[in-house]
């Protein structure tokens, strides 16, 4: 099966190399010629523009772009994806982006005779490295059966949420809670040390009863709770800040949409907003705990 | 051993029950005569006052009393529990109350020569009947290791969590985290029902992504997720939503009083308590989903 | 002077008819032929498509359209206005939408050669038909010169905010601060008169103090406290719940682009939002006190 | 007729000279010996403690101090003004603090003889200074008559604001609303700014429509908006953040104790809080444009 790859970021150029390794052809194109070159190296086929890749016809075509402002750019119009592919082709775009625009991408797609899934995954480039991605995925039970091997290669989890746009549904609407738990965290941890306990002992505490979540757990925000988090090395490395805000600014923009209130969630996007322009937006989403410590 | 007891509401009447079956003599008042008469059916020693429940010179007293105005008018002053015991006591306070007036109260009652302890607790009045309270407990190590085998009579896990007021600091902190938790799932699945998704699906998914938290997981907000969760009987029994209130009150006034901002728990608070003014008080918490979804 | 009208709404209708007042030639279009016809009485002519507006030839073109996806599709595109006439046009979009879209919009006139300014209202159906409106208005300053006398037939205020854009931006900024001041007064109110004062008294005090402004001076969301106030006959009439919950709508998103914090604008927008969805957004937008009283 | 005055700080001290000047019979105290000795030099008697001012039994007892733990402390309890005083006196609190406690003062001064107001005052040690203070006064309208001319002395604007408390409710009331509102200009500046918007021309256009308020004409937060305003020389002076954020948290709390929600006031609380933590909290209250612009 010939597989065609566009977008060779930090997701997507790990992504596009495991497809390699298990086995797939493929054709690749990012507007990165050095992102191309390396995966090219690998064994893909390189292609010097979106047009190059669309000649050589892949029966599947998988997109990883940053924005829905891309998706829309690269698919939709007179010059996109959906009217200059020549044949039917199977359409799997990973991008986190918002549901409306994939279920007006979907659409156009199945009006044009493609197939298209909408798959966002999490798991961060460690995942997208060691293929372990997590993959939320809209569209029919069928075309979900028919992409699952394509999808393993990359990834570990495929959560099929129902129809087209429900995989960005389920991303936004577990990212919103996570910006939202991650926040909490921080305030209780804060405010249970500046209330004189130790820190230690207080996520303990709370990793036993019912304020437990990942971000306690898993990604606890105070420093040196937890050995291996971000917290314990300055904040580095883990899912940015500034990504973060993005997809909780993808929520609200989905619930105004919906007419949805999401109170805590715009308050969540708020605060990573004002984080951002002090200048922390690189840093793990986990370092948000900064507004609540003294310096 | 001879233990007094004060404070026989939905809580206090159980974890005294609780230790008349473990073996307790028990010394009992309360302002109903009804809830003394109870116990006293059972066994304890009915006392028609504070005073004689000094009187009786237990060597343990246990209190359990609704809000820290409590606590401390019986606790302090001239006519205070502290001045009038004749001789040294071990001081138990099981109410929730802010750590400040915790802290006062024990700091007194050391000060006059008695030891105390805070060890406010969770798992509601199920957990008090079937002795399986959650107790947080401020107070030296020495202190506890003397309560221990009393603490055990009336719930499963006794968690040390440092100095006195340590025990109000956890609940608060762990409570604040819970109620935010509680509002941002409600957000996040209203959310994503509202967008299209099916909410047994998307509970599944966030259950096992990083959005997963005690309140999606064993007390889901949206109706007919969990069979047995109070959002699925109409959201009666359970820990009440004003209950909630006042101990997302707690959280934000000893936020104030430390000086440590609280963004979230503050809104938090405030969605309860528009959340109450609109008549919803009495139902579980988790009906917060209300503020979110259509009539 | 021939002006060209399109979008004869509720604001656009009465504009129009202004226009005719003040001797101008003009030629209308809307979806509704109603609308259309009503014009046609007064003197217009009427044009039966965007095709048969742009046939007529018209000086100046002015829209008055809901939302940024109709000012887009009317102007942009192969078969949008921009492309379409015929002959260099002065263009004037009074539409409300955000700043971002209103530039691109206005780039896109100018490099086809046509004028352009932005000129969003304030004032209301009541302004529009007494030709008392307020116009923000962006662009060049010989532009405006040359639009003052159009926009004067309809209007009284007529402010420069700057460049293309600025209007829009103008009208954002000040109605997002609308939307925080009205529930701030609805707070203070309702806080004020549970705490045991007079309405009135209060009203009068915050009028003469730091508090004061236009929502507490003008219209004060408190049942009976200004006789002509929407909240003195029910909330009906006045600026629609959910117009400003579009408005802070797109506030906060033009925040979101700019990367600009928006705490408390964005709270007021989820407040409309909660209270749209409780089903009040037809009325005055003072209403929002109704979250904040016990029915 | 023999005025006592407790409480000579910031405020009180400027406030009890202009009662000398105006020509009563002056007798102070303060924990400070030095703000009592400057005070004797210009003709005031002073006392050496509370019992010195009881002891000099002044007909009209006022009182300015920091917060309700210190009035209450004054006034209250055995060795307290309203036990102490051998004759009824006239007490007159001008502290800003919560109306429960205001009302719990004024309710066991009534019960022991005394009569009394709550005073409270805005205008800063500026008015203070100046005599231009203006005092927000709860009790009965016979009360406030006879103390007219001595608040006069003190003041240019006497409000009566009904019952005992409500000069307190009053205060609270108000000062909410100029948080919100700050906050609110703050962030209507910083987001049209970065919309492109000129600061000037953007204050000009609010300050004449419905966003218009005492804090966008009076104490606009941006910088050389307003030549004489804080924002134009690095905000010093002014009303400081730290007061406002008390001011706030005593809204706050006396809508929990009301059982009222406060959405805004809230978060406007939790930014101040946010920002004192950030070290600001010397800095204008109009600071807290801070958090929205870029270092």
């Amino acid at each position: 099966m010939h597989i065609g790859f566009l977008g060779l970021g930090n997701m997507g150029s790990p992504m596009a190399s495991n497809l390699l390794k298990a086995g797939y052809q493929l054709s690749v194109f990012d507007l990165s010629s050095n992102a191309v070159a390396e995966l090219a190296e690998k064994g893909a086929q390189a292609c010097a523009s979106v047009q190059a890749l669309v000649a050589a016809a892949p029966d599947v075509l998988i997109s990883m772009l940053p924005a829905a402002v891309h998706v829309k750019g690269v698919y939709l119009g007179s010059e996109g994806l959906i009217e200059q592919l020549s044949k039917p082709t199977f359409l799997i775009d990973c991008s986190t982006i918002d549901p409306h625009s994939a279920r007006e991408v979907a659409k156009a797609a199945q009006e044009a005779g493609h197939r298209m899934l909408d798959a966002p995954v999490s798991g961060g480039t460690t995942g997208a490295q060691a293929a372990t991605l997590t993959f939320m995925v809209g569209g029919s039970a069928d075309d979900l059966q028919y992409a699952q091997p394509i999808l393993q290669a990359m990834g570990k989890n495929i959560t099929h949420c129902g129809d087209s746009g429900n995989g960005q549904v389920a991303k936004v609407a577990n990212n919103m809670l996570l910006g939202i738990s991650m926040v909490g965290v921080a305030e209780a941890m804060a405010l249970g040390v500046a209330l004189g306990m130790d820190a230690k002992v207080l996520a303990g505490i709370i990793n036993t009863s019912s304020g437990r979540c990942w971000s306690s757990e898993i990604n606890n925000p105070y420093p040196d709770v937890l050995e291996n988090a971000p917290a314990s090395r300055g904040y580095s490395g883990g899912f940015g800040s500034d990504l973060m805000l993005k997809d909780l600014g993808l929520a609200t923009e989905a619930a105004r949409l919906s007419k949805q209130p999401v109170m805590l969630g715009a308050a969540a996007q708020q605060l990573y907003q004002a984080f951002s322009l002090q200048g922390h937006g690189s840093l793990d989403f986990s370092a948000i705990i900064k507004l609540y410590l003294k310096e």
